[in-house]
């Protein structure tokens, strides 16, 4: 007799999830004193009301957190839905808008119902898409990054995601040429917003008119919010429905539920943030582009796309990487995409403070001319 | 030409979701005044550590809440490696014990591929068998509540759930005999330990010696956390590796992870809340079995299975049904199972505080002669 072959995890797993690669998210340093700006924060604190409100809820006892949170989040839910004016038929709330996206993939993917989304988009679409063992289309934008409505329109997907604005170009779409794209697509077009707030125009006007609309939202980026994980989606009542059929029952906590619903009550501060942002933002993207030279792309979010050119006018992913690296060195965290040809040149950075700019472009001058 | 037939988002989700029945999670009453025993949740407070900790990690303008979490709760693994003696390589944390199930079932579960369970046991786990199309090998207790050992063994099942302490009886099964299980069941064993930290015996110590198994837990249950949903996996450096590839990259909040790490600095106060329900439910315990009469399991955990009987000596699942109705209009939720012949004639009934233990046993008597 033969002896049992010794118990391999790996192995007793799914075939496909064997290969997987996990999302990276970016560098989270964990001591102070960097600055910030390769992972899309707001870098302004929430409003005040957020940790008032948490405050409360957690007491001076914490007695409340010993009781399970609302399993369906319906106080914020019903916030939500007055905010965009829909109705709370038309809202779910996640563990941030990862859970919600990952949600809809278990929803509508399979090897047999593939996911479309454009590249360069959010990283994590294909990485669901890998652990549900399903089949990506992908749609490839080129350098001009305009939206491929033709090609989406004649995709085969059965839902496809499409980041507006989009990451990590920053590149906005406008409502109109979207809502081409719903009138003839056949699918579920899930438009991911996670940076709306930050563009001209949005696509929750267009709920109304289109069943096959599913827009997702996040907490984490206007609002401050990334250390809480609250996002959403806005859909039609069957959507909706479907997604609190496969969540988790009690997918959102009390703390961040009571930290969300004070947020959305304090539009004035949160109006006063996205427009420093944004001002900040057009003067760094006017800056690159116009002073020096580097192509930019024009950003309807909270981060720009520019790429950096070095003393002798090159361009390029060893550029892009000397730059990253040379600010990496100075405690300046930017994010890099070194894996496709259309992103491999560029740096996209988070827009910070107008201090943490001047910090930034003070390194981005001396790496110039380094 | 035929008009094209209107969008149906519930046609295009994958088919096996059509049907789909959710998980059910126990009535979470809004207003304040209900006597609550149904489900399952600490009677206390958490440890004043939480509040305080969660105070410090909001500070006084929320400030840090605009970063993301640490995305591998890397100092609670620490912290949670020290506690139970493992190394931090053995430990995954998520946003509830249930993101950690459903982790393992989206790991190991397809349609090819079944998931075992015992019935009764949680009630989530064949719901999050059915998200994921997958195929299920059910193995029924008799009224004994005794483990099933050679039928687990002989399971073709990849991967095995025993909720340890046993839900919804309370039953605990002795290390020696999940041992047993180990050593010839060539899948993954999971004992699901919510309930541990009120039972004589944990599987803990096993995980040095069977790499087949992973060991889940909670704070919702005996660290009065169930508001901040965390949960946690030890288990083998693979199977650590293969939830941390499919979880998702943030999947516990600042504040949870915070609040967690401060829980498990303060084993002191949960001692002594741990012991003060062991008491309580063992008296009521007796109460419901030598003073009642009543069949009662005897219960490891931090709830009690009871069968009522009423005035005229009658039990089965619509005595049950009176009972926890009568309860219901006094303002006291407890939960039942009417779904299946080994539980419908029973309720389970959460240890409270002694205040609402004597509220609860003063209405059973009322309504045992009502």
């Amino acid at each position: 007799m033969s002896p049992e072959p010794p118990f391999d995890a790996v192995k007793l797993a799914l075939p496909h999830l064997r290969a997987l690669k996990a999302y990276t998210p970016g560098l989270q340093p964990s001591e102070p004193g960097w600055v910030k700006l390769n992972t899309n924060e707001c870098p302004y604190p929430p409003s005040p009301r957020v940790a008032d409100a948490i405050l409360r809820e957690v007491g001076t006892d914490g007695a409340s957190l010993r009781l399970y949170p609302n399993p369906s989040s319906r106080p914020l839910r019903e916030a939500l839905a007055a905010h965009h004016g829909v109705g709370v038929e038309n809202v779910c709330v996640g563990n941030g808008s990862d859970d919600i996206l990952n949600l809809l993939v278990r929803l509508f993917c399979s090897g047999a119902s593939p996911a479309g989304f454009t590249l360069p988009s959010y990283s994590l679409y294909p990485v669901l898409v890998g652990i549900q063992d399903g089949r990506s289309e992908v749609i490839e934008f080129d350098r001009s990054m305009r939206l491929p409505i033709d090609r989406m329109i004649g995709s085969s997907a059965k839902v496809f995601f499409l980041t507006s604005p989009n990451a990590p170009t920053g590149v906005g779409f406008k409502t109109a040429e979207i809502e081409r794209v719903l009138k003839e697509f056949r699918g579920v077009l899930v438009v991911d917003e996670a940076y709306a707030p930050f563009a001209g125009e949005d696509s929750v006007p267009l709920l109304a008119r289109h069943p096959n609309l599913v827009v997702v939202r996040t907490f984490s980026k206007a609002y401050a919010l990334a250390g809480m994980r609250i996002g959403y989606a806005l859909a039609g009542p069957d959507v909706i429905g479907l997604l609190d059929r496969v969540r988790d029952s009690y997918n959102v906590n009390r703390v961040s539920q009571a930290g969300a619903l004070a947020a959305l009550g304090d539009t004035g501060y949160y109006g006063r943030v996205i427009a420093t942002i944004r001002d900040t933002r057009d003067e760094f993207v006017r800056h690159c582009a116009e002073g020096r030279g580097w192509f930019t792309y024009p950003s309807e979010a909270n981060f720009v796309f520019t790429e950096p050119k070095d003393g002798r006018g090159r361009t390029g992913a060893v550029v892009a990487g000397s730059a990253a690296a040379f600010l990496d060195a100075r405690r300046i965290l930017v994010r890099r995409f070194p894996s496709h040809a259309l992103t491999e040149s560029f740096l996209r950075i988070t827009v910070g403070t107008n201090e943490e700019m001047l910090v930034l472009n003070q390194a981005l001058e001396a790496w110039a001319h380094s």
